[in-house]
Order: structure tokens, then C-alpha cells, then sequence
């Protein structure tokens, strides 16, 4: 059974929606979405849906305390399985999961894989074997049935911003392919013809689908996609330089894979006289203060980790539905590199 | 006794030190070093002192799993609680920590206090009570005898960044103070005289060092110190905005206490046709892509968090010396903002 896809809505607010507001949108009474939420019997499947679509939609979140209180289980930790916490990108969403788990009592054991298929399995049985009530994996590798024993056992699992391998499990994602197909569009409304793409390696998936999405976005805005004008990674400054240096004969405009890649396109370019256009994946701090400010596709990264702990909770509480996916809407931030004409 | 104070080679690398480079730098045989690493009797105090200060100085340190797995105590984490895991300053200490953690085979729970001296009290608390092997603060508030108890009952915590209030314990900082008369100094040799100070809260350690610094770069410089240019937080952007408009009437120049002011206090001047000289507290990326460059007090942040895992990791390992005082080096990064003449 494919997963259930959710779109989060686009202010990602999540705090303010209450048990009744559950009910009037899923067209029932409170009594059934207590049912639902508590994993109580006594409810048609369809519609149970109905109110897990409606929570899905307002981003309902209960207070959970003084159950785990009554509870009293579980060594009270969560793990959190990161690439970088160094990485705003990353600092951000521990951060949101942070927050999270504090209103539930928990507290959160962090360790960075550094994009090590190895060190994240050795993380993930590392927290297992501590116990944690429940993991958030980024994950590094693509293989992960090791997995799968856990979560039988009992520990919830969910994956955040890239999919598992081999494992059908909840998973919370950005729009990766939608970014970058508006990336492209909007740089060809601006004339350009010849788009360079500079993206991670393409085993990772989010560098994967934001190729993806550029390759359709040019489709879209019917110009051409030419793969020597696509650099995929690891980068490095040098390679980023390198890469600006032999595409830049012929490409006007570049979308950018990443905030490290931008970072590093910048410095590459700084100082020449003519930049081609530029738009960004991931918005990033001092984007408005360049000249010119850069634009970027944008997305909510607090609602990543957020919905990624809140998940985790429903589960924690019970919650014994169908593995989840949810996504993580994408948006065009123009502040004037990506309007830069040909 | 005050405590011991140590500031710490500039390069910050303590990776490659061996006991031999120790033994041969402190004048005593390995044998010696061993003793005093290990805590064992005969040895003479002022050897022992001599033997520690080859260690700070090189930044010896032992690899302690194998002695960490014979002995098998402890639940293998520790605490470390900052004021926010989302500014980049913290996510690059805590990842430092975690690197260090990791090699001794421990995990880090980590709590971001926000500024709030209850909030930190609870983290604290928290973790003690989750029994961690030991504990790294950023502390909030000035008042923590209320950990004394957890000291003495053989948790070893590590204070970074900021010093405990009324209790004598392990500390790592930067030279605050030092940094901020660099910055005072390098404006004045640069022809102003009217330089205006944006600091953070004065009740915070830092905030307040950085102010003293400033005050003493002034007076070494022979540039007036005015206590009407100094405009102390906590700030917002609209507060920094109104600071800069009350100052730049006046001041030539700026000095921001730390990374958040200094790019409020960015936000705030662009699009002036006329920028006042800059020295901001803290690196922060994208800083030499700006127009002008801007300069700033740098430190090694790495450093930072690896001095303090370090110190508390000897603790683990049965260091029972007086509480020590660390501190790691301020430079100036001039880039051009602070090279704007008068």
C-alpha cells in the first residue's frame, strides 16, 4: 500500500488547532476524534481517515504530558540522527525537534552522520541500544531493513528529509523536485535558455529530486536541459569553481543544489564582473544583503523537524496507521539574482 | 584559590600530542605523566602542576574507551545545555562536543535554555536526574549553587562560554574582553574617535566582558570612551535599527557584540549611501562577500567545545585538581568594514 502523501499547509502553523477544530473540518463529533487520536475501536476506517486527513491538514497536536506521566514508560530520550549539525539547515530542525519533544517531557540525544552510511547505522543501534522511545533519521545510506528489527520491537521510527531504503516508514520530506522545476521556470520567464545546475551527489536523494525537478521545470518552461551543464557532487570550493568556470562559457543562468553549493558558487563568482543569474535551494542567512540579493527556493524547516517529531509522538501514543509521508511545500523567494536577464 | 589559568595555542590542535611530547615538555619521564594522568600518588604537587600545564599547552589527550569499557559505568551520555541550538555559534560548539563525545563512545543530550535561568535550571536537572555521566552548561543564570550538589555527588560539569555564578568549577572561555579591545584599537588607528558600542544584555558574562574590552581599547587608544554610544541589549531589530539611528549622528564607527547584532545592525544600514566602519564580535559566513568585507573578532569555536568535552572527559577519568579556568584566543580578521576611514 503506497504511503499516504500529505502536503503541510504553507504557514506550517500547528499550534493553534484544537480537538474541535478537528472535528467540524472532518465533519464528526469530538468524541470520535478523541477515538481516533487515542487508537480506540469503534470507528469506520473511512472514517478514521477523514479525521487523520483533518489533523494532517491543521497540524492538531495534543498535549500528551500527563498521559506519559500516567505512563510512566520509555527512558524518556529521543534520538536524532542528523547529516551535520553544524549546518543551519540541520541546527534548525534539531532545534524544532527540540521544542517539540520538551512540551512532551522528552529530551533529545543528537549525533551527525557527516553523509556516512556506516556511522548512521552505528548511531542509529547506538540510541536503540540506549533505549531511545523513538528515532528521527536523516539518513545517509539507502539500505535500511536493519531498521525494520527495531521498529517490530517497538521503537518508532521517522525519517526526515530523505527517504529510507528498502522500508516503508514514515517519512517527512521538503518538496525537493517542485523547488527547483520553479527555480527553472522562473529563470526562463527572465530569458535565459542555457541553465547550469549545480546539485550534491546524486545517491542522495534530495540531490536526486531537485535534478529531477529542474529537468522537468526546463520541460515546463520549454527550454532545453543539457547535461553537460549539470555538475552533480560531492563539491568542493575547488570543484564548484570549477565547474562555474567551464559552464559559465555558455550558460547565463545557474540554480544552485544546496546552501553549502550557493555558499560556494558566491565565493566562486565574487569579484567577476558579470554574474549570470542565480536562484538557491534552501534560503539562508544574509541572502538580502548581497548585491545582488540572492533569490532562493525557500521552505518552512522548523514545520520539517516539527511534523518529523510530531509523528513521532502520534506513534508513541499509539497511533498504529499505515506508514505516513508527509511533504514540506517549497517556495520562489525573488529577491533580484534569479532576475537578472540574459 | 583562584583558579588556574590557561589560554590555549592559537592553532587549537590538541589531536596529535602524544604522552611523550608531555613528558618531554613538563622535564619528567613518562612514567611521571602516566601517574599524574591517572590520578595515582607520588607525586610531588609542583611536578604534577608542571605536568599539567605540558598537557593545557599541548592539549594532550588520552584515548579512554578501552578504560571507559573495562570499567563499564555510566549510561554513556551527556548533558549539554546551550541558549539556542539554532544559532550557529552553538551548533558548531555542540558539534564540536559531539565529535569529542563520540571518540570516548558517549552520546550528548542537548537543551537550549533560551536565555531563561529556570529553563536552564530544569535542563540541568533533567539530565542529572536521566543520570548523565556529566554535564556541559551554557549557563543563563548567575545563580548555581544549586549544582554544587550535583558536583559533589560526582557529576562533573564543564561550564563554556560563561562562567557560573557562586560556584568555583571547570570553565572554558574566549577572551571576551581582549577581542573587543582589538576591535576598539584597529577603529581608532583608523582615525575615529566617536565609536558607538552595540552590546547584548549586560547581564550576560560575555556581553559585559565585551563592553569592559571595548572601554580599555579605548583608553589604550586614547579615543574617548562615551556611555552614550554604548547601547547594551537585549536587542531586536527594531532596537538595533534605533540605536544606529540615536549613534551614527555622532559616532563614525561601530562595534556589535556578537554575531546576531551584527547582522541586525547589517539589516539596519542597508541601503545608506554612507556606512559608519564596522568591527562585529564573532565570524559569521558570507562575511567577506558583503560590500565592504566586514571585519571581525574571531575564536575557534571548535576549540571551544572540544577545550570543554575535554576537560570534562578528565574529570570522567578521575582528574580531581582544582577547578580550572580556560581560555581561548580573540583575533581580528580585518576584511575592510573596520578599515573605512573616518
Amino acid at each position: 500500500m503506497p504511503p499516504i502523501m500529505t502536503t503541510l499547509s504553507e504557514s506550517g502553523n500547528v499550534r493553534r488547532a484544537t480537538m474541535n477544530d478537528v472535528a467540524r473540518l472532518a465533519g464528526v463529533s469530538i468524541k470520535t476524534v478523541s477515538r481516533v487520536v487515542n487508537a480506540e475501536s469503534g470507528v469506520h476506517p473511512a472514517t478514521a481517515e477523514r479525521v487523520l486527513a483533518a489533523i494532517d491538514q491543521l497540524g492538531f497536536r495534543r498535549n500528551l504530558s500527563a498521559r506519559n506521566l500516567r505512563r510512566g514508560t520509555g527512558t524518556g530520550t529521543l534520538g536524532l540522527v542528523l547529516e551535520d549539525l553544524a549546518n543551519p539547515f540541520y541546527s534548525v530542525l534539531t532545534r524544532a525537534v527540540e521544542e517539540v519533544a520538551r512540551m512532551q517531557g522528552k529530551q533529545v540525544l543528537t549525533g551527525s552522520s557527516d553523509e556516512d552510511p556506516a556511522r548512521e547505522r552505528e548511531l542509529v543501534l547506538e540510541f536503540c541500544a540506549r533505549r531511545v522511545d523513538g528515532l528521527i533519521v536523516v539518513p545517509a545510506g539507502h539500505q535500511h531493513g536493519y531498521i525494520a528489527h527495531e521498529i517490530n520491537a517497538g521503537t518508532p521510527v521517522v525519517f526526515v528529509d530523505r527517504p529510507p531504503g528498502n522500508l516503508d516508514a514514515d517519512t517527512v520530506l521538503i518538496d525537493n523536485a517542485g523547488g527547483t522545476a520553479l527555480a527553472a521556470r522562473h529563470l526562463a520567464e527572465h530569458g535565459h535558455r542555457d541553465i547550469a545546475f549545480l546539485g550534491d551527489a546524486p545517491e542522495i536523494h534530495t540531490a536526486a529530486e531537485r535534478l529531477r525537478g529542474f529537468r522537468e521545470g526546463c520541460a515546463q518552461a520549454g527550454v532545453p536541459f543539457s547535461p553537460d551543464l549539470v555538475l552533480m557532487g560531492p563539491h568542493t570550493d575547488e570543484s564548484v569553481a570549477q565547474a562555474l568556470r567551464a559552464t559559465l562559457q555558455r550558460a547565463t543562468a545557474l540554480v544552485t543544489g544546496n546552501n553549502r553549493i550557493t555558499v560556494q558558487a558566491l565565493r566562486a563568482l565574487a569579484g567577476r564582473p558579470r554574474r549570470p543569474a542565480l536562484v538557491g535551494f534552501d534560503d539562508f542567512e544574509l541572502a538580502d544583503l548581497l548585491d545582488p540579493p540572492i533569490s532562493v527556493i525557500t521552505h518552512d524547516t522548523w514545520a520539517l523537524g516539527r511534523s518529523a517529531a510530531e509523528l513521532l509522538f502520534a506513534r508513541l501514543d499509539g497511533d498504529r496507521t499505515p506508514p505516513r509521508r508527509l511533504v514540506v511545500p517549497t517556495r520562489l523567494l525573488a529577491r533580484g539574482s534569479g532576475e537578472v536577464s540574459r
